[in-house]
Formats: C-alpha cells, sequence, structure tokens
C-alpha cells in the first residue's frame, strides 16, 4: 500500500479505503453519455464528516485530486474521477437524520436519495419539492448539479429548497452555513456558492432542506396544440391567471410519439388530433381540497380552449401517473432511440419559440436531429442531440449553446457544466466571470485538488 | 481640485462630483440608530453603469475607500461613507428600464424606489413582492443588505426575488449574472453572493427582478392570545394547513399599544380582551377570487379558535391598511417611544418562544427593555433594545446575539450586519467562515477599497 494509501486508509478505516482493481466500474462516472468513464486510483466511503474533512485535508497535502459521488445519476460527468484521483463516495452517509415538522424543514446526509426522503417526509404529511425526475438520485448530488426537475415551476430548483450546509473545505475545515431558517443576512451566502459548484469548492456533508405540506389532492391536464408556438405563448397567460401549477411541460410531437412507445402509454388522445398535433401542454395542478381542485381545473380548462388547445384532456389517476413517469424518464427514452446527447438550455421563456426555431435550422444545417421537451414555465429547454460525429456535434452544440445564451439564457438550466459542456462553457462564458470565478475556487480551494477539470478547467 | 477629485469628476462630469463642504449632511449615512454620520470627502452621483465602473477602477488605483448609497434607508449603517472616502448614491439611475410581463420580470436600475417600482409593476397587473416596510428604499439598497419584510413568509426576501444583476467589479470590469431566467447551472452563482454583501464585493448598476400576480383580494385578520408562546406555537399550524398567508405576524402587547397609540389606530379590540391578550398575531390572506378568499379566511378563523386565540377579527379595508402600515413603521415607533437600538435576529421558528423568554431574562438582568414584533413565519424577531449606557447595551446585545445562534439562527435575517454589528458578528462568527469570507472578499476586491470597516472590518 502506497503512503497515500496508507493515510487514506487510516482516516476511513481500511474496509473502506479501495485501490486499484478493487474498485468496480461502477464507479467511474455518472450517466452523461459523450464522457468516458475512469476509475480513480483510490476509492473512499467515509462515514462522518469529521472523515470527509480529514480526506480532504489528507489529499490536498498529497495533491492527490478528489471527486465526490452520490447516487452516480448526474448527466454532466461532473462524477467522473480523476485516473490519479481519491474518490469520495457518499453511500454510507446517507440517513434522514431529522424530519422537523415544527420548522418544516428535513436535515440529511447527502448521500440519501429523493425516493428515501419522500417516503420519509410523506409520512409527516410534508414534501421535498424537488423531483429531478431520478428517485435514486442523491440530496448531494442535487446540491452539487443545483438540480431541478418539474414541479421547479412552483417551487423552484434545489438551490430554493436547501437553506443551510454543513460542508468540509479542502483546507481541511467542517463548516455549518445557513440553518434551519429561510432568510439570513449575516456575511456572504456560502450555502448559495456552494450549490452547483459541482464538487469544486466545498463538500456537502449535511444539508438543510426545506419541506412544504404535501398537497392531497392533484390533476394532470393534456392539451394538444396544433403548433409548438401556440404552446409556448400559453405558458405565460396560464402563469398571469392566479393558477399556480406545480408541472408546465412542453413535448414535441415525435417525443410523445417515443414517449408513448417506450413506456406503453394509453392516453385517450385520437388518432386524428394527434396527427394534427405538432405539441403537447402538461399542467399539473394539487391543491389541499378536492372541491377547491376541481374549480381550478375547470378554470385552467376554459383558459387552454381560449389559448387554442386543439383539444383538454384530465387525465385520470393511472394514465396521469405513466405519463408523468414517461416525462421524467424521456433523458432514458432519449438515450434508447439513439441519442448522441441530451441538453438543457435555458432561455428566458419568452424566448423559447424563438430559440426552438433556431435550434431546429441549426440542426437541419448541420444534417443533425435535436427534439425533446421541457419545463415550458422555466424556459428550460430538454433537446435530445442526433448526430454521431463528435466534431460535427460539437460545433453543432457550441452553436445551440451560443443562441441560448444570445438569448439571455445559459448553457445548462439543471444539469450543470461539469465535463460534458466545460469547453463550451470556457469558449462562451464572459472571461471576466471566468477570472472571477477561478480566484473564487482558489479562495475555497487554494491547491486546486476538488474536481480539477469540472467546470472552469 | 486634488488629483483623484479631477479624475472623479472626468468620469462624472463636474457637476456630479462634489467635495468637501458642498456634500450635505444627508449623505452622511442612513438609519442605523447606533451608527454616527460621516460625511465623505467625495461624492459621485453616476449615470451610467460605465460611470459606476470607471469611479471603482479609479478609486481602486488610487487606494480611495467607496461605499455605495441607494436611498439611506439601511438599518445597519452600511451606506455610511468613510471620511476619506467616495460615497457613490444612485440617485440618477432610478429607472424603471422595463416591465416584461412575458417573463414576469421587472429590469431596474439601483436607484429605483420601491414605491416607484410597485406603480409601475402595478399597471401590468403584476408586484415586486418585497415589501421591507419602507417604500422609499431603493432595490440597490435592498440588494445590498438582502432585504426582507412581511410578504417574505409567502415570497421570500430579496435573494429569492432578484434573478440577475448587472454589477461593476473594483477591478473596474462590468459584469452580467443571471438573467430572465428563474434557474441556472452554469458556473457560480455570482448573483447570489452580491446580494447581501452590504457594498463589499461589487456594486449592483442593474438588477432583474421576479414578479408575481398581483392578486387581487386580500383580507386581514387580527387575534389577540393570552399568552405570546400560543401566538408562536399557532405558526407552524397555520403553515401546515395548506393557507399560504402572505403575512403572518405577532406583536407583543406593549408594541401593540405603542403601535395604537402612534398611529391612532381603532381595531375594535375591547378592552377585556386587550387587557387579557399578552400578544397578537396578524395574519394576511390573498387571493385571485373574492369567493375562494371568504372560503379560506373562514377556514383560518377555525384554525385560530383551535388554537386558543381570545377572539378573531377580520379587518375592514381602513383599519387593515392603518395596522400593516403601523406595523411597517414599528422602527419609527421604537425609536419614537425612546429605543437605543433595534435588532432583527433570526431563530428557527420553533426556538422563537424560548429565544424570547431569553432575551427577557437577559434585558431584565441588565436593567434594560426588551420589546418588539416580527415575522413570526420566519423566525426573525425585531427587538427594540432599552439602555441608554452603550457598554451595558453592547454586552446585552452580545448575549442577545450569542443566545440566537446558540438556537441556530443569526445575528441578522434581513437588515445587515453593515458598521452597528461588526464587532458583534466578528466575535461570535465561526472563525473559519471568518476567512474564508475574507478570502472572497479578496476574490473580488484586491485592493479592499469597497466598503472597509463593513461586516468584516
Amino acid at each position: 500500500m502506497s503512503e497515500v494509501a496508507a493515510r487514506l486508509a487510516e482516516i476511513v478505516g481500511e474496509r473502506q479505503l479501495l485501490t486499484g482493481d478493487q474498485i468496480s466500474a461502477d464507479y467511474a462516472g455518472d450517466e452523461a453519455l459523450t464522457v468516458p468513464g475512469q476509475v480513480p486510483r483510490y476509492l473512499a466511503r467515509p462515514g462522518t464528516a469529521e472523515e470527509v474533512a480529514a480526506l480532504l485535508a489528507a489529499a490536498a497535502e498529497h495533491g492527490v485530486p478528489v471527486t465526490a459521488r452520490g447516487a452516480g445519476t448526474g448527466l454532466s460527468g461532473a462524477a467522473r474521477p480523476r485516473p490519479d484521483g481519491l474518490l469520495v463516495s457518499f453511500e454510507r452517509m446517507n440517513a434522514v437524520l431529522e424530519v422537523d415538522t415544527e420548522n418544516h424543514v428535513a436535515v440529511v446526509q447527502p448521500g440519501v436519495t429523493l425516493s428515501e426522503l419522500d417516503a420519509r417526509t410523506a409520512e409527516a404529511g410534508l414534501s421535498y419539492t424537488v423531483y429531478p425526475g431520478e428517485m435514486s438520485a442523491s440530496v448531494g448530488g442535487n446540491v452539487g448539479a443545483n438540480a431541478g426537475g418539474m414541479r421547479a415551476v412552483k417551487y423552484g430548483v434545489t438551490r430554493q429548497n436547501v437553506l443551510g450546509l454543513q460542508a468540509a473545505l479542502p483546507t481541511g475545515e467542517l463548516i455549518r452555513t445557513g440553518g434551519r431558517i429561510t432568510k439570513v443576512s449575516s456575511g456572504y451566502d456560502l450555502t448559495q456558492l456552494i450549490i452547483g459548484s459541482e464538487g469544486t469548492l466545498a463538500l456537502a456533508t449535511e444539508v438543510i432542506v426545506k419541506l412544504h405540506p404535501r398537497l392531497g389532492h392533484g390533476a394532470t391536464v393534456l392539451a394538444p396544440f396544433a403548433d409548438l408556438n401556440q404552446v409556448l405563448a400559453a405558458v405565460p397567460r396560464i402563469l398571469a391567471s392566479g393558477l399556480t401549477p406545480h408541472i408546465l411541460e412542453y413535448i414535441d410531437n415525435l417525443t410523445m410519439a417515443a414517449m408513448t412507445h417506450v413506456a406503453d402509454l394509453q392516453l385517450g388522445v385520437p388518432d386524428e388530433v394527434r396527427d394534427a398535433s405538432q405539441a403537447y401542454l402538461v399542467v399539473g395542478l394539487e391543491h389541499r381540497s378536492a372541491e377547491l381542485l376541481d374549480g381550478e381545473v375547470e378554470l385552467l380548462g376554459t383558459l387552454l380552449g381560449e389559448l387554442g388547445a386543439a383539444e383538454v384532456y384530465v387525465l385520470e389517476g393511472g394514465s396521469a401517473r405513466k405519463l408523468i413517469e414517461a416525462r421524467e424518464k424521456a433523458f432514458w427514452t432519449a438515450k434508447s432511440i439513439g441519442a448522441d446527447d441530451v441538453i438543457d438550455v435555458v432561455v428566458p421563456r419568452s424566448a423559447m419559440a424563438e430559440f426552438l426555431t433556431r435550434t431546429r435550422e441549426l440542426a437541419l444545417k448541420s444534417g443533425s436531429g435535436a427534439l425533446g421537451c421541457g419545463h415550458a414555465g422555466d424556459g428550460n429547454v430538454h433537446l435530445g442531440i442526433f448526430q454521431q460525429d463528435p466534431d460535427k456535434r460539437r460545433a453543432l452544440l457550441h452553436e445551440i449553446f451560443a443562441e441560448g445564451m444570445a438569448l439571455g439564457g445559459a448553457i445548462s438550466g439543471e444539469h450543470g457544466i461539469g465535463n460534458a459542456k466545460r469547453e463550451h462553457f470556457l469558449e462562451l462564458e464572459d472571461p471576466a466571470k471566468l477570472e472571477l470565478m477561478r480566484r473564487i475556487k482558489q479562495a475555497f480551494d487554494p491547491t486546486g485538488v476538488l474536481n480539477p477539470g469540472v467546470l472552469l478547467g
């Protein structure tokens, strides 16, 4: 055993430190389609925050690059370790420490899955409202990526739902930020700085998340439209009506065809309506009272009619659930029908129509395919990219990202930059901001051991 | 004219650069009760973002400390300039540049008042939902302090309602962060880092704020309780009910007496109820429909009865408005009855009762008074401190802040640290976090010219 391995094993115990061939290929990366896996030199499975901090201190001392891993469900390659590096897996730090009904928060370890947290909060009539579509994801991974999902249109993304952290710094200290409080004005907001930093600034060792009352009654409404632009024009009108949908998604007709085929969905849309519809709007409403929910669904139906929906279907429980599940699995559907990459550009929602038109033109020009669905309420467009040639694909993505940014958007709304989009980010982002981000990185991580190669290169 | 003054005048024009006796005492500080005013050496009134950036570059070159000023309504002394310094007043950069109804955002210059923004958004049926209680405050000042206010219980504080910034860095660059988008996962969140940094990292030169539909129907409910602890115990029950109050305030009986006296309020509370009530809960509800609002008010009334309210009063429009105004002016009421300081500790809402009990004990022990009201839904306690002796007051505040932090809270929920509470902050905050904040400050401001003496000392 090398000196470094011995030191790391001393911290976590010999059974929790694996090296070389002991490390399974499962640890080689995440779900990013374009980031090849890489088994690390060391894998540590710490059991406590103090062990995580000690691992970082040791890594900094020996110049060993460190990558953090939650459940490995990320889509940007931020959990792909370095060949000469240490992978810190949070699989053993997976407990819900407390569901606090007085303050409507839960305190969790970063390795806990969303599925486990959902079950535990349900018992208290509460909900952690970040549902990025993959319930096996870990809260810690969600913090790293600032994960979003369908309900963000009502409840916000991870950033709006994490109130505090305990975090290990690469300088070896453990700090606590924020707390069981929804507002603080006492120094720089370190919580928000660490969220979305993709494991490059600090590693969360405990997370305080905000919970909302779990509303007992929900409805899912599906509306086909002749034209995608009509769908997108309907979105601000729905949001201005005073209704507060927790789901507001568009799905283009090809993606809907793939989803219904893969998931064997029966939505009750007659062939002639389907054939005349270029896109669909899916709206989720929820309420504490069934009667009041019915009133809202009626109001929404009238509104959708005015906005040009060909039909309005209020889906039954079973088919509603299946449609939402199919939408959540859109990444897997895209992958199964051969997408070469999946991206999630965000633009102002008023610019979605223009962005999608330009994207189609760019794809056509390069002989590629680009189709998808997205969080219409948030302007967050998920596109499957079909182009096997890596150079052509890279050129197309560059143009699509540049278009999104020119429209006032960003490369990623919720997946992150990671390894997969780092080059595009460095090429397209304002150099003054990149320089500032590098100085912030230096402030946290003077030896540069945390996830080198991710985000800032 | 000195070399520095000439350089600054060249940037903003001679008419917009004042020095020495030309500078009115109005620019000497903000509303903090314990921070004596200080007229700066230079006052610049820039008209553009480029001028602000050039001022910062010049100040950094000549080592001149820079303080930013919005409307001067802050309560922490963060806008008190240095005697040898430059005060940058945003009074001329006060335009609402756009109310964007498609994306539900407004784009404003930092000097715009909340009052002006409220009027402009009302025309579009929208609302900027941060109401910190002083409508002459500027949006830029609110960004610096991360201002809150009563409606934060439903809509969040400034942090949750600012989507993007243009900001001038002390290195002389202008950057844009975020945008007309509600989610981004593309690099560190510079927007959130600048918000609440009290003018120590960068100066906002343009702000993109989030707007919500302005709901047409509102009701204000007042409930006296025999005991403050009953009021505080009612809060989580109301929030768990599925009702979404936009106001959820407690007011202690002495503060209510002062408020009704100063504002000449007639609330229709009979003497015998008043005399038997130690505290009041004020709940605001709003809805798009009058009928549905009535249903919610009824539900709330029943709930308050179950929770032990002595009575439940649904206030008429006029007295409701006056009560809310009086609550907004609580700082001025405290000042007018002789408070020596006003603080706004935040604690987990479940800890409010314990915190207030301990605060009363600490005040009693030191021969001081501590009474107030607060944002009960957020655990944000506003206390008027009555103790003329500065040493005794400092000692009492230290104990109160330490108690709040020990309960999992922070020194300030929405007023900020500024000059007023810097020493307490430096004494009580974790040294590892202070050190990290100093390194972040250094990353933004290598020459240390932005608001020295504020926050980090």
